[in-house]
């Protein structure tokens, strides 16, 4: 039995995803942001970075979405969410995850969590500034360059589509108009009306 | 035959070091950061996000660090760089190395590269204030909760003690001192004193 630890709106989603589309037997348990419940002793003795997603297994706490995706791909094989048989194409899946992991998510954090790399709050308003340029900028590349076909990898769906996915819903919030892009929209309209994500939304 | 686009001082030395490490038949491209080579259009051609590592293989272009270092270690299984037939084991390790690439890498971008995320001079300096803060707290965790034997996953060297080595040597410009990490001081002597490290720094 797996736990999933996550909190409304973050990147814990993908993980999410991943786990309900692979028909995974796991409890997922939320954590209230608005309430600093990702720094309480308790969870912190799970997750000492003190955010999520976290997930629990009878091994021990695995964290970072990257690795979280391929993890959850590889323990559930008949769900067929990686290329996991050719180490080329599932070099390419990670290299799409770690893109939004260190450049699109990070570009991301600046508009609420500036307070990471300064002291100053008059440096914190000028990254919110840009965020909207640099979250349009990196769509533009994901858009033109990696986007393969109806799914990020061609024509199979997998969790680079989740991961994708999640970041999609925060572009209005950047000051980003989804529309702009129309092979991302088009694959994230697609994810949204899968019965699994339907499901993990409602929840 | 591979082909690694590098530069000095970069976290491309980690993937430098894995395919050395695994006896690789593999091409070295330095390109000169000093004349902006990551934005010739030759170079941008390769890899249009302007940035090293990039491999080249006869199947295409990979970029993104923990994906680099994955695929090489799955395409040279003797070299044994990661534990391959272990999912969970596999994620641990490509958790350390998201950590690297999304949080600790990202910090110590904040030192030059703040333009990224910010149009105003003032913030670049207050970014360049808190690098030594962040990096010392990165380390200070890592040395505490990620580093589980000689190596970092124990007893046998992985891709993720050339990925540590590699930022390590960073420290001491951003301001940490390395000694105050003894084991993962103690680490990066070992992997520099292994003869393939010594074979990349000396080419």
């Amino acid at each position: 039995m797996l736990t999933l630890y996550y909190a409304p709106n973050t990147c814990a989603l993908a993980a999410h995803l991943a786990l309900e589309h692979a028909g995974a037997d796991y409890k997922a348990v939320r954590l209230d942001f608005s309430k600093s419940e990702q720094r309480s002793p308790e969870y912190l003795k799970v997750n000492p970075k003190g955010r999520v997603p976290a997930l629990v297994s009878e091994r021990g706490v695995l964290t970072e979405t990257p690795a979280l995706l391929q993890f959850i791909a590889q323990s559930f094989p008949k769900a067929q969410l990686a290329p996991l048989d050719d180490p080329w194409a599932l070099a390419k899946a990670n290299e799409f995850n770690s893109y939004l992991c260190s450049t699109v998510h990070v570009n991301h954090a600046h508009k609420g969590r500036g307070y990471r790399w300064s002291d100053d709050p008059a440096a914190h308003e000028s990254m919110k500034a840009k965020v909207a340029q640099n979250m349009g900028d990196c769509f533009e590349l994901i858009e033109r360059e990696m986007v393969r076909g109806h799914w990020v990898l061609g024509e199979k769906l997998s969790i680079c589509d989740f991961y994708l996915f999640t970041i999609v819903q925060w572009l209005p919030g950047d000051g980003v108009d989804p529309s702009r892009f129309a092979k991302v929209s088009q694959l994230a309209h697609a994810v949204r009306e899968l019965p699994a994500t339907q499901r993990v939304l409602a929840a």
